[in-house]
């Protein structure tokens, strides 16, 4: 493994957004006027001060504003999507999904359940029910000593929210931290983690782009805990994990 | 492991009832006139007709009708508790333990979250927040290929049922199948499986004793599909497993 | 769902093998002179006899042997390939996928773990540490009421293996049911279990093409466990679970 | 929840000893001639600097060291004993058990497997295979990304251990961190997480009384590791979890 952070420097995040409806679309320019990457990054600037370095990086930049040299000096990445996921390149994809394993965290927010770079590290459909209705999201915390709910009360309420509903098609999460439900009586695992090779993953479905979801301090709190935890402090190994012929006694 | 049962003979099951609401309370007893325990074991039989064998139990008998003659011919122990929780022997709880370690399989139902032997067997206080006024669960299946979800359709409605919320203290269950939720708001992980020992144990939230949960079929068509999951063919160890010294080579 | 298998009616089984070292290399057809597909198959028909119908499929036949119809006739696929992984076309690695999120149950068995299917429904590299002495394997229970464990000797030896070493790079398995040490003193976890969609996945690390391990009883036993325990009695979806808009009350 | 310690205040640790081989034991005064804890504690202090504050408590005080006081001054607690699980007071492992579940941190270490308090948190037999013979114990890393594993080489090598084997009757483990294997051929699941409540628990095997384990520099970094990943900072809740009647729209 090598290290590309040094301890106790700030944790190094890219906020990637996919920059399609914050600017074409009005109703959504409106909650957002900055898009909605800007309104994250500046969540987990509040959220987290000297504790990180955060740079966004959009689908309309060259290599998505994800080239080699963003990633390398990336500990983690955030990722909202929802309607280019297919414009995102598989090269971009493939490059993320090897840093992910890597060692690299990684924030799935909200319709990023459908990304290609999620579907492609939980090897499901990733599909679910939805209605965009602006219903009512109780959020409730059901692990509640994990860092990733710390100081976050349960339940906390988004007033309006598109409803995501069970059965998400993910892999039985390594840990199930939230559990939303909805006006309409359904319910959502909300908030999951997976560890995939040395990387860590939080999928985080509250968060729509004609809600101002990304201004409510329980959801930046979720975020910043997020990014705190899928961080790896050892930092990013350099080279894939290999499949290695290993003689007899080479660990003496 | 001394197999008691033979293989491809029915499932010996003991429906564990408390049985004193269902005396004393007219209420109940306009619900459950044979008592609970006789709803559920009506419901085992109804589903699972000639592939098991169903007896009764209930607290006020000689060792609450759980003899070491009649453990030992048990199979699958379904336990319903309420009020009496505290009447229960610790020495037949032991017994109960052991028997569910050795690989008993154990239906833990409703208000039982609370009788000694589960919180004996997750190590946790179980609590849970609760509400009666009758409100409306809706079960919703979020592992649908488990054999426990089988012919169970997504979702379904209780009608009246008291609620039961979160945080519900458990360890994290080895799968989670069904999450509630009640008009209130409330979410519930109401269907949960846990392996311990030998043993594998399937808690199932709905059921009270005022409304009649027990009829209806999708519920026994859980309880029953849940008998079939915690039923061990291979039968149940006849001691406990020891701590053993185990010379160099003792398996060659 | 719709059920393409009446209840009770046998398991229809398709054991797909690579058959390239099986033909080209004296040294595997000295001990599997028919390939190991067909030592494979003949195991599930000595352990399961009535209870499944079993067919094999191969790389060199069209479409691999699993034409759609194949494919929508079997209930569980068995997985062996080694040298051979990229031949595999990717529109019928897309086909499997789906029917094993549809519900078609999969056996991956030892070298399998670098197959494309694998590696797509896990997310991750599936790399490991290898290296081919012949060494002894013993393997562990480590969930003994589990019922791929069932009848199987805990622990019991492959005299001769290749072995397989971690770090096994794999998302954490639902269900750890068995791990091997090595004579050189490696550990594996080599009996693992997944869900992913409605589907159910055993992998299981012994078996080697030079090695006579398909002929080992204790082998057969859990390769048997293991289809009975990936297969889903209620059939297998027909179609792919869709991302369905779900109107506020659609359930009622 | 109540705070008892301030953010960024170093962590309180009580390291625990039974402290009865350690002092009647000529062969184990040669390797601990302060005690077991006392090699404990001063690892801790070693990897961990400034970050923490340790004390340690042994069986031979009042209350086992643990007075209401001490407990409530405790962040994380660490438990060796293997001779006198049976003297440790129910009154203390009663209250060790109530913090663990309002969030203090417990690392188990070794024969402390068959501890009450960790019996109790598990529910399991919690028996193993065990053999002492002073053979090697080779300890592999299963989950690289995991803050226990960080900085700890795969594998590392323990000279001489007590062998403990599988099956361990425990839970399965929420996260499985560290296997090893042992000259005898035997594998243990010996570096295991688990949750409770409002604590995180961490089991590690490794840790003999006759063998100096515990001056060995990657052991003291698991240890330490440990500490910080059970610690919550958060802090520890000063009153149980209750069952709470909840009426509708209580939390608005």
């Amino acid at each position: 493994m090598t290290s590309q952070n040094t301890p106790n420097s700030p944790i190094r995040v890219t906020v990637w957004g996919e920059n399609v409806h914050d600017r074409r679309d009005e109703k959504v320019r409106a909650v957002y006027p900055e898009g909605m990457h800007e309104a994250i990054a500046a969540g987990l600037r509040e959220q987290l001060g000297a504790d990180v370095v955060v740079r966004t990086a959009t689908l309309d930049q060259p290599a998505h504003g994800l080239s080699d040299d963003v990633l390398a000096a990336t500990d983690v990445l955030t990722w909202w999507g929802h309607t280019a996921h297919e414009q995102v390149s598989d090269e971009v994809v493939e490059k993320v999904h090897q840093r992910v394993l890597n060692g690299m965290g990684l924030l799935v927010l909200h319709s990023a359940h459908y990304s290609k770079i999620f579907k492609r590290l939980m090897g499901t459909s990733c599909s679910l029910r939805w209605r965009e209705v602006g219903e009512r999201e109780i959020v409730w915390t059901v692990n509640p000593g994990h860092p990733i709910a710390a100081g976050v009360p349960t339940p906390f309420i988004v007033p309006q929210q598109e409803m995501y509903g069970e059965y998400f098609d993910i892999p039985q999460p390594d840990e199930l931290i939230f559990i939303s439900s909805y006006s309409g009586g359904e319910v959502f695992r909300g908030g999951c983690t997976f560890t995939r090779g040395w990387g860590k993953i939080f999928y985080f479905s509250p968060g729509h782009e004609t809600y101002p979801v990304y201004f409510q301090p329980e959801i930046r709190r979720v975020i910043a805990n997020g990014v705190r935890w899928v961080y790896n402090p050892q930092g990013v190994r350099a080279e894939p994990y290999p499949a290695a012929n290993s003689p007899t006694g080479w660990f003496e």
